[in-house]
């Protein structure tokens, strides 16, 4: 271990906390005319500026003053991407409260205990959510008013919530007089729960610091690569994990910034990529499912957008493939965490990589990448022993740096770090120039005999079949092996395929006992709240499945 | 103002304090192989690797605990870029002492001056500045012992310094395990005297904090925009603020790192360039000046050369039209000070410029650019009210941020911020779009008449004659007006160019009234050690000069 020194002589610069409240007041400052476009959940476009969004932030913090939010206080909004949403990350955050971005996909249940736990003083919501506060409002204990983000003529008459504010009356009534505090870096900014597929979720509780050194880094050209000239649409939401960072990185480049609403739909999302000139996007691979499906249906081509970062879950090479060679767009593959703000690695070639034959650099860049600078991440056996970095040799992934969490809000969960590392749960693989590559998380790999195989290859090549839209592979219990993998397909509309073809698919891609032992058809896989596979949900309904082999 | 408040509730994020030693960490554990090659003083191509220059760091650092060298001690180097500064970046500021560049084209008085205020312990230098050593020995008298950077077999033998010590001899002997130690962010980390004009140098002491900083901001798209896929190699010396920096941001990239050495003329540079397929580079006018000569003169072009940021002083447009127009290389013109880290602004596009006609584009890439993320800047006028962003206002120009000094090592100078803002002495003018362009140095600017004339505009146009090679701009006493402007021109070898046909160079391009009132040929103009014109010495010089119009 290091030892800690005490420093006789300090540098000699101007010592500025890192805080939230700069970004937007750079933007405003320094690029107060470009655009933020919304598409509304009213359904129409909403065209402002950064200095118009700083303005309305501003009034905005002095509404929670006047309401009686204070430093610390928990502030929950429950919103798609839109203006409104952005002025209540720099509206809440800046003024030292907490964002609280709660995800409306969850169970309402869920949405009530989480609410609860943070102890949210207020609670921001789109009116199409009206639903979900009714049925927590009953449930929640410390919210004091449910403000919906929208003009009062828009809020329905019955809407029985008796604590209701309407956020536009809010503004006007506030002055955008309001000069940004200052405080210490690591205030608590915002606060996100992690949609744990067991036990309550637990809270990531950001800092102003940890904000601010994500933001730096995400934006750099081996990052997200952001730079003002590029017209941002951010498809992940600002419900999750702070969309990726992205509505703090794109202010501060300057870029155009698009956010698409509640409209997630192919159609909707091509028009806007269209008519806005979006140069670069970011989501989860089912968002791209649904565009690109879309797209083929309708025989369309891309006019401007050239660059997305996937991550969330991997992207399967052959999307990544399609999205390369069929409308020429550079894939980024980003791996990261609710627990690190979320960014990790991306990839991205090196200088050495670039005389390599196209298909030896794809192979690189479907691995998840190489650590951002900030992170540092390891390998290490179940006894905690850095394991070599081969690219072959798998382990637990460990991750440290200044965005990723030393606890959960409150402590949940206890102590989580490991010798100051934190475990993601991941297994990967970590080759010799630092590509890090997820074989499966480690509640899903599957322990046959003693060995374990990751499911990820496994259903990678079966999505690489033509005939199979989405599939998943689960370990199964199995009398001689303790577990075999079984897998799970659903296949494209009018596209058929049998078991026998599939297993045959597997043949020289793989070891031989990889191979799963079964597959099944099915309708739909079950897709949680943040667009992954619930794999948990599979093996309960696979619990009692007997394999042909057993 | 705003307030400053008290948090009652911190964020839960690792907490690990930002330090130079992580840069060349990441640098060996993720791109561990990459190269950096170094032309040596000793005028042969050394190659090697980020692991290779981080065990050797580590190997020098235990070098100098050996020697005594104790955290927040400053340890000076006179050398070029080259691979044994690198270890000198990173062993010295890594092991919490501070590194002290002294630029060696200062006058021997003057270094010895700088290394007395500073209390260097050791020295580091290249065997070619040994006739510097042997004239400042006598006179310094902090200096504890003088590390040539050399194996022993290349010292010479008659070099007349008794407590010289060989830094090869000191590696051998030293061992690679090494624990960089933690500490305060904020502590000192490396020590750059400005080369002031009048009075004496000024150090400006940098931290941990404002390094990592700086060096987030500065590989942004917008900024340096460095990524793993450039080989980069710094023309700007690492005894000049840093080399801008690039010792710091291009290992956190992975980019390869190619060193010039001592040979920074037009000959040596393009074989170098060619050599090691360099993609950016970076550096002051007078060395494309040199550059762009020899490659005219032998009908070259780059191969792979495509990016370069030129600062230092404003790059004259024509010399950015040559390289874009002719060569295809794309200027970034940056602007910054030793004070500043150096990075302030730099001149990038953005998205609503895209569709402008070329012409219109280059006009904004002619000005300095907008400020970097980090940096805020403005405007006053000489009673500190702010002027407004217009582009044609102009006033002294104030600047804040994380990597600007608030006073200087030792407090020389005293309190030099203005209401928190650090005043650069320059004069500018900044548009609607945040984009800031230099017009003079508050003390160059010709006073006439109560207006102010700014002479870099004056000396631009000259610059675009085809005869001229280079011009300056001073003000002369006048009877009438107190000063009005003179031009002092070099002529191009062989290029004839008469006062007359100067003068009517200027119609319609400038206010009548700015139009110097004479021009002087001179063979040469006085350029100091950074590069820069010393306009104080011109002024000495004419400053009897009786005008025509006088």
């Amino acid at each position: 271990m290091s030892e800690y020194l005490k420093s006789p002589l300090m540098g000699q610069m101007m010592r500025q906390p890192l805080l939230i409240s700069s970004i937007i007041i750079h933007a405003d400052r320094h690029f107060g005319d470009n655009q933020i476009v919304s598409r509304r959940v009213e359904g129409d476009i909403y065209r402002y500026t950064y200095r118009d969004c700083h303005r309305r932030a501003r009034k905005l913090a002095n509404a929670l003053k006047t309401l009686g939010v204070k430093m610390g206080d928990r502030v929950a909004t429950l919103a798609w991407n839109g203006y409104r949403h952005m002025e209540a990350y720099y509206g809440i955050s800046g003024s030292g409260a907490v964002l609280h971005t709660i995800n409306p996909r969850l169970h309402f249940e869920l949405i009530a205990y989480i609410a609860n736990h943070a102890e949210d003083a207020y609670l921001l919501f789109d009116a199409c959510f009206l639903p979900i506060i009714q049925a927590i409002a009953p449930l929640t204990k410390t919210i004091k008013g449910y403000i919906v983000l929208c003009d009062r003529d828009q809020i329905p008459q019955d809407h029985k919530i008796p604590n209701l504010l309407c956020y536009e009356e809010l503004l006007d009534a506030s002055s955008d007089d309001y000069a940004w505090p200052l405080f210490d870096e690591n205030s608590a900014s915002s606060l996100c729960y992690t949609s744990g597929t067991t036990g309550n979720p637990k809270g990531a509780l950001y800092s102003h610091r940890s904000t601010l050194l994500h933001s730096y880094a995400s934006v750099m050209p081996d990052s997200l690569n952001v730079s003002g000239r590029d017209t941002v649409l951010p498809v992940v939401p600002m419900f999750h994990v702070n969309a990726w960072g992205l509505p703090y990185a794109v202010p501060l480049t300057g870029a155009k910034l698009v956010l698409p609403g509640a409209a997630l739909d192919g159609k909707s999302l091509y028009e806007l990529f269209e008519q806005e000139k979006v140069t670069f996007s970011a989501g989860v691979p089912t968002v791209w499912l649904g565009l690109l499906t879309y797209m083929a249906q309708n025989k369309l081509t891309f006019s401007t957008f050239k660059r997305t970062v996937i991550g969330g879950s991997a992207c399967p090479p052959a999307m990544m493939k399609t999205l390369r060679n069929q409308y020429g767009i550079e894939v980024i593959h980003a791996w990261g965490m609710t627990e690190m703000s979320p960014l990790g690695t991306s990839g991205t070639l090196q200088n050495k990589h670039l005389l390599l034959p196209a298909e030896q650099q794809e192979a690189i860049l479907q691995k998840q990448g190489h650590a951002i600078f900030g992170v540092d991440m390891k390998i290490v056996d179940d006894d905690g022993n850095a394991l070599p970095w081969d690219g072959t040799t798998y382990g637990n992934l460990l991750v440290k740096g200044p965005w990723i969490i030393d606890a959960y809000f409150k402590d949940e969960g206890g102590d989580v770090l490991e010798d100051g590392w934190f475990p993601t749960g991941d297994v990967a693989t970590i080759d010799h120039d630092g590509y890090m590559q997820i074989t499966d998380r480690s509640k899903d790999v599957i322990k046959s005999g003693g060995e374990w195989i990751g499911t990820i290859d496994l259903e990678n090549i079966a999505m690489a079949h033509p005939a199979v839209q989405i599939a998943a592979c689960i370990g199964v219990v199995h009398p001689k092996w303790d577990e075999r993998p079984l897998l799970l397909v659903v296949r494209k509309p009018d596209a058929e395929v049998t078991k026998e073809e599939l297993l045959a698919f597997y043949e020289g891609k793989i070891a031989k006992w990889w191979t799963p032992d079964d597959v099944v058809f099915v309708e739909a896989l079950p897709i949680g709240a943040t667009g992954k596979l619930l794999k948990n949900k599979l093996r309960e309904q696979f619990k009692d499945y007997i394999l042909p082999t057993a």
